[in-house]
């Protein structure tokens, strides 16, 4: 039978992202291409501890739970808001869904029409982008600098376009690393009160932060925009989190916090696209986040110092000559460094002759609506180990010399 | 800030469900509403044995999986498919969702737009309907009776309406319970497959069967319309599946199996929509079907068993005096009876005066399109034991008795 798919389908369909995802299967080779999480520091035991305490305690950790999410683990997350947030939340103001880009589709579901315009960051999240597509969004990019979007362009495409939203992850962007500077997330924010467009702001990655700060001193030096809006009272932003990158993905456990209104809406469309998140997984969650032998604060401050280790290492690597010409900034926290390639070097032709070496990346058009970045990719360095590192960095370097001794 | 949601959430705001929702958080009263299994009877002991062993034995299944889902469980369900529904699958035709409820939705994500018919049974499952309307579908009711959906009506609307998709419960329609006979699962398959018309077959409580026959008997007689037509060989037939019945449904694990190219179009929906389910989950499931301690067949046969005599007691009540005038056909298999009322007696108003008393069910209203079925009402008997199925008949006998008196 010849299949009609629904016009949405074709962009989805043409995505390289499709191709990307095939290879995540093959396990001979090093991918920096992915957002991974280091597997061997998870906190397995504690796990294991907890998995067993749920299931025993009682079979209802096994049956059908709310909707909106297991209501111990939204309240633990009010408590965590306020101690290193800074910010007063209410549990009904908390949707629990299936990692954080399941809480992105449902308010694009919810909020965006076929061709209503939606501005991002430019660069932006890939996973974004393919959410907006599949809703017909028309995507609009708004220039930034080391502090953030420029205020000037968010300015001039509200002016020309009357958008309905604006799409942001001022910890550490993805693809970018950029931090927003507390100047500019005040800036960013009153523009859009002023004219009434809703935030999404996704801090998917914001805990992950190098230097050694603790997480209240960061959530001072770079309150959420979400917090400079008393926490969704004003209901002018939208905040996603996830448990995914600070304790481990398999759980699938994002959230959205926001206005009530919002919220509500956003569990009606939770309700009908999969009635709920998994219920088990939540109680365990909560159990293991509450019990004497975790101590997620600490645990992540373990993981800030191995990942800021990483890095380390990628950047003395990106130092070498095969990589001469090269630029990035060093991010300071998050889960990728942005890389302008040497002069004239195609990420995709680059890509596939990695590939062939076996070594993976993103490549940077995954990054823009419209296919531009040629000249960039993004590597992930939280995954990779130490030899891991050393050997991918190394057979990318040997496909950049080949391109350059050809040219 | 006021939000401006998208046209498409009206229909969702508006339904009945959410207030239903609500009630399900209450613990003081007895439900009928919804379609909970017992969770007395779930295999507690062995899945604590199996999150012990999976999280002991490797981290990478608490890492991100594949969007597709965990291929060990999706080759178990091809095997299970090979030895009980006399299906041949390969594990490429299978996508792992969140509840069977995700893998409609995938699908009408990918396969409906905005205005294109939809053919569903009359009455159909409220969860169906509130998928559809979200999709901006026309839902086309197509009239049955205690064999299936009538040929003759289906053909009716075929002509005059179009539509791309149909959406059938072959055994045991949610709400009635029907099981459709094998000649009307063969005319109506062929009438699809003349019309290239897609159907989508839930077999979320086919393996809920009574009267003591083994699931390999009860498939032989009533093939699935996937399998009638080579288990998507052909195209026609997208079947849906779950262990939230069967298991537990917390681990919130169902399927899709059908023609290669709709799966793949539909792991690209899942991909973006949450990126995959829990892969801690699945790998948790296929360790307990595998395990020797734990035998997928028998527990099915012991959860008939039991569920067969709460139906038997519930059949019982419904011929006490208050309800009398009452109809009722007794369903084979499933989790309802489907109830027309006494004459003149209106299910949300009998609701009301349920809910005072303590005991809930589902107003028939919410499993048509238009809000007919006023006269109706479905009751769930596999999730109360016992007791909570004596007070709660009870109860609602007596405000039938209130009304009754009243008129």
């Amino acid at each position: 039978m010849q299949y009609s798919f629904a016009e949405r389908t074709k962009a989805m369909l043409s995505s390289p992202l499709h191709f990307m995802r095939s290879l995540s299967t093959r396990d001979s080779f090093i991918s920096f291409a992915e957002e991974l999480p280091a597997e061997e520091l998870f906190p397995v035991s504690s796990l294991e501890a907890a998995a067993a305490a749920v299931i025993s305690k009682s079979p209802a950790a096994l049956q059908y739970g709310e909707p909106q999410g297991y209501l111990p683990l939204r309240k633990w997350l009010c408590t965590n808001f306020k101690q290193m947030k800074h910010t007063d939340v209410n549990a009904d103001q908390i949707l629990l869904t299936t990692g954080s880009q399941q809480a992105v589709d449902l308010l694009a579901r919810v909020y965006v029409e076929p061709g209503d315009p939606v501005l991002v960051e430019h660069p932006t999240s890939p996973g974004f982008l393919q959410i907006l597509k599949m809703q017909g969004a028309v995507i609009v990019p708004v220039e930034g600098n080391e502090d953030g979007i420029s205020p000037e362009h968010l300015l001039q495409q509200l002016e020309s376009l009357r958008p309905k939203l604006l799409l942001v992850s001022p910890n550490f962007t993805n693809p970018t690393g950029v931090l927003w500077s507390l100047e500019r997330r005040k800036e960013v924010l009153e523009i859009c009160k002023s004219r009434k467009l809703l935030i999404v702001e996704d801090n998917s990655y914001g805990d992950l932060h190098f230097g050694g700060i603790t997480e209240k001193k960061f959530y001072t030096e770079y309150p959420s925009l979400f917090s400079l809006d008393e926490a969704g009272k004003g209901g002018q932003v939208l905040y996603i989190g996830s448990f995914s990158k600070t304790v481990v993905p398999a759980l699938r456990t994002g959230w959205a916090a926001g206005n009530k209104a919002m919220i509500e809406t956003m569990v009606m469309a939770k309700q009908l696209a999969d009635w709920q998140s998994s219920h088990f997984n939540q109680c365990l969650l909560h159990y293991l986040l509450e019990s004497s032998t975790f101590d997620i604060h600490e645990h992540v401050q373990m993981l800030n110092r191995e990942y800021e280790t990483r890095l380390k290492l990628m950047t003395e690597l990106l130092k070498r000559p095969a990589w001469k010409g090269a630029r990035f900034e060093v991010p300071k926290g998050g889960m990728f460094i942005w890389v302008k390639l040497p002069e004239a070097l195609d990420s995709v032709a680059l890509l596939k002759c990695s590939l062939d070496k076996g070594a993976a990346f993103l490549p940077g058009t995954l990054c823009y609506a419209k296919g531009e970045g040629s000249g960039y990719i993004r590597l992930n360095f939280t995954h990779p180990g130490r030899d891991e590192l050393l050997l991918g960095m190394n057979l990318i370097g040997e496909a950049i010399s080949e391109f350059t001794a050809r040219s």
